[in-house]
């Protein structure tokens, strides 16, 4: 079965290759002319399957370069640790067990610095608290006398072996030692199990445990000076980003409902893709969380300082979160259907505002962020943002009893047939439905970027983010040509500025 | 300030168990006296402090007995595995290397058997591989001189080094055989560069595999022989339990809203709890994934064969995630407000036919995954379900126009101020916009578990669920006695039953 589809996917591949080599497409004849074929059939379809394996594996490469950096990184620290085998005095000097330092460089290096040094401090730790541990329980089971001796040694493996695999079950040990306490285990039964049959059991834990610092200098110097990646900075890039996707997500769902992007459908590709930005927000909790745990470790690079509140980052990931959950309801009820109605048409321009509007705040949110500047201009975002929402519910507010015939007329483009016998308009709810509901959702989304702007703005106050010197000339500016100070002042989330 | 924090939790404590020791709380006097006082406070504070852990961790396992049995499974395979240094022929027989078996036990044992066969196999593979491919670059590096030896050994550790890092970045093989690919670096590495210093490699490799596979074995005997966890039957209760909890919350939700539920009040905390319990479906994508990733290399067990398809779990899982946005949605949009008004009374009992017969399907596809038997109730519930939902667009398209003054008499009990000049009743829309845009969310769930519904009958066919024997008896007396046998045969989705 399995040779037979090979076949199929051989002579696929031979007659794309045909004009190369014709003779192939002639059927061979007899027993070993059709076990020929079938074997080269195996080989080429294997051969096209690495091919093709190799050509994704470039794709991905040329996609991110920094992953091929970092693989050469890996292949750099290994080779470098390889010295102790290969220079002699380097060899003797940690006394034949450069092994370990082999082994630490193996399983610590990491993709970031924050994942690495997590790794190592764990492991140095873990080593040093494990080794102590293990000589002394060796120093009580030589005194037992011989026959006790496994016993205790046993029974010391199998308490603490249980005890450290439970502390890995406890989320708060978990989330900051839960590779030392791995390490711990390994270390602690190795010395103590060795100590029965190695005589020098001080030594070869000296040994370990000097190994064991120089494999993670090596990866630490490595890690943290040949192109680092850090994870603090990826978190802080990762929430940018899914901010810009948020802003574009819901502007580019409330146009294309709305009609009204006669030149974006010329790159609906792209458009589609957009649209879709929203779902890395809804599946990035896992991944934030990990890299604010690991960022905690890394000391200070580029604009963070070594105390940055990385966890408000996690706050401010679950209030997009709470954002996009809103906009896959906003997708899920607009998709089904898209006709135009005159409702339509009487709230589009109120809905457009307020998702051009909210969709200008997250975006001067991801501003805030990405400059590490406090922004003036964000209370004033998310005033008209407000202001937006309040003429929206006065337009829905409007809606029945107050429209009459002259209303009707002004929207003379729709063809609509409506009763004659009353003065006043009646709309069929069903065809009100969607058109509320988006309005809702709509107005129940700028309460969510309420709550971003305030986790952002308890950011900007931990992180004392400095003050944009452009913006706030530019605030000032306009304070004094437009007048909007009271809009500012009187917002007090920002009011420090 | 530390300290004297300390000394603040260390007086609170005693005033706690002032009881016991009341001339504690006597103020020293002096500075050995003040001294004395804040060691003290330290080391009760600390005492305060691994107390409370310890509670913690009793709770944690009392809570789930299973960690402590796996805690108690790792101590007895590293004892076990101790015996290799204990016994002095099993010593001898692999030649002293017994510290490979230990540190195999340690890094593979996991929770779930199916994460440790998944590491077993990787391990003894990738060791496999490594070691011949170590010992032919070693034999290659060994005819090129001795000059050219680490150079020839150090670019090949570089060059593999790099390449099975860069294998792991990528999906598939990441899925797979991250494991195995760790392995490899460390292996071959570790028998390659070894090569250079020691000169029996070919038995220093034979001897780590022969380790390695004891190792392996122990383990996989420990994990499936000794309250055996399976990463399928994890998978399986959870899907299962999520099902109900979803259930759980668009009842409560529902029920909630519309105030019905009297009986309910009695007992707030639960129902609240009942209320969030879908925000576990939205948080558990990564644990469905990795369990399904794993339970793949397990055998059969209980109920599953060797190949179910665990896949499908993950589809199930994230058409149920589809259904939980949108009772996040419903959740936000109904919590600002609970007034009563003349329209929510009006849909409230199509609304809560709806949640109703929602909440059946979704009860009922949790029993036959959790039978996993074929039910033919489903289909007469998801036509139910349809039917509510029909009606309650119709309810929704009666809204405006066709109420009058009589239809608003009969709701006599709300207290409505309506304008007396108009012969139909016009209603405030602001008022509307959350009753409408709950029954529409609720049309929109009702989709959602179609999709549910989809997903779960592909898996009855992919794992060749049997039939329900009671539920086709009941279902058999239905049909006769109320011939419900039209809605059956209309759903095309069970219709092999």
């Amino acid at each position: 079965m399995a040779a037979g589809k090979e076949v199929v996917e051989g002579m696929e591949w031979r007659i794309r290759v045909a004009d190369g080599s014709s003779e192939a497409l002639v059927p061979a004849t007899g027993l070993a002319g059709k076990v020929w074929v079938g074997i080269e059939g195996i080989l080429w379809g294997f051969a096209l399957k690495v091919w093709m394996f190799f050509k994704r594996a470039c794709a991905i490469g040329a996609n991110d370069p920094r992953k091929v950096i970092h693989c050469l990184k890996v292949g750099l620290a290994l080779a470098l640790v390889s010295l102790f085998y290969f220079i002699k005095p380097l060899y003797d000097g940690v006394g034949g067990n450069s092994m370990w330092a082999l082994m630490t460089v193996v399983l610590v290096f990491e993709t970031t610095v924050g994942a690495t040094l997590y790794k190592c401090i764990n492991r140095v730790f873990a080593t040093f608290l494990a080794g102590f541990l293990a000589v002394g329980v060796h120093w009580v089971a030589c005194r037992s006398g011989e026959t006790l001796e496994p016993y205790v040694v046993g029974a010391s493996v199998f308490l603490l072996a249980s005890a450290a695999t439970f502390s890995r079950l406890i989320p708060t040990v978990k989330s900051l030692f839960d590779y030392g306490a791995m390490v711990f285990i390994l270390t602690f039964s190795f010395v103590v199990v060795s100590g029965y049959r190695v005589d020098k059991l001080f030594d070869m834990a000296r040994n370990r445990v000097s190994t064991i610092i120089i494999g993670t200098s090596l990866c630490i110097l490595v890690i943290m000076f040949v192109c680092p990646i850090w994870s603090g900075q990826e978190l802080h890039s990762l929430i940018v980003r899914n901010m810009d996707k948020l802003a574009d997500s819901l502007d580019g769902c409330v146009t294309q409902y709305f009609n009204q992007s006669g030149e974006c459908t010329n790159n609906l590709e792209e458009a589609g893709k957009k649209l879709q930005g929203y779902k890395c927000v809804l599946s990035s909790k896992a991944s934030e969380e990990s890299m604010a745990n690991f960022a905690r470790w890394e000391p200070s690079h580029g604009k963070f300082k070594f105390q940055h509140p990385w966890k408000q980052y996690v706050k401010i990931g679950s209030s997009m979160r709470g954002c996009a959950y809103c906009i896959e309801a906003l997708n899920s009820c607009i998709g089904s259907e898209n006709q135009a109605s005159l409702i339509k048409k009487h709230v589009s321009k109120g809905c457009m505002k307020v998702s051009s509007s909210s969709s200008n705040a997250i975006r001067e949110l991801a501003e805030i962020v990405k400059t590490m500047k406090k922004s003036s201009t964000i209370d004033s975002l998310v005033s008209e943002m407000n202001s937006a929402v309040q003429e929206l519910q006065n337009d829905l507010k409007s809606l029945p009893g107050s429209w009459n015939r002259s209303t009707v007329r002004e929207h003379k483009t729709l063809e609509v047939a409506w009763s004659e016998a009353t003065p006043t308009v009646h709309f069929p709810v069903m065809e009100m439905i969607p058109v509320v509901s988006l309005a809702c959702i709509l107005i129940e989304i700028s309460g969510q970027i309420e709550a971003m702007v305030d986790a952002v703005g308890e950011l900007a106050k931990l992180a004392e983010f400095g003050v944009h010197e452009d913006k706030c000339k530019l605030s000032e500016m306009e304070e004094k040509n437009e007048g909007t100070v009271k809009a500012l002042s009187s917002n007090p989330r920002f009011s420090e500025l």
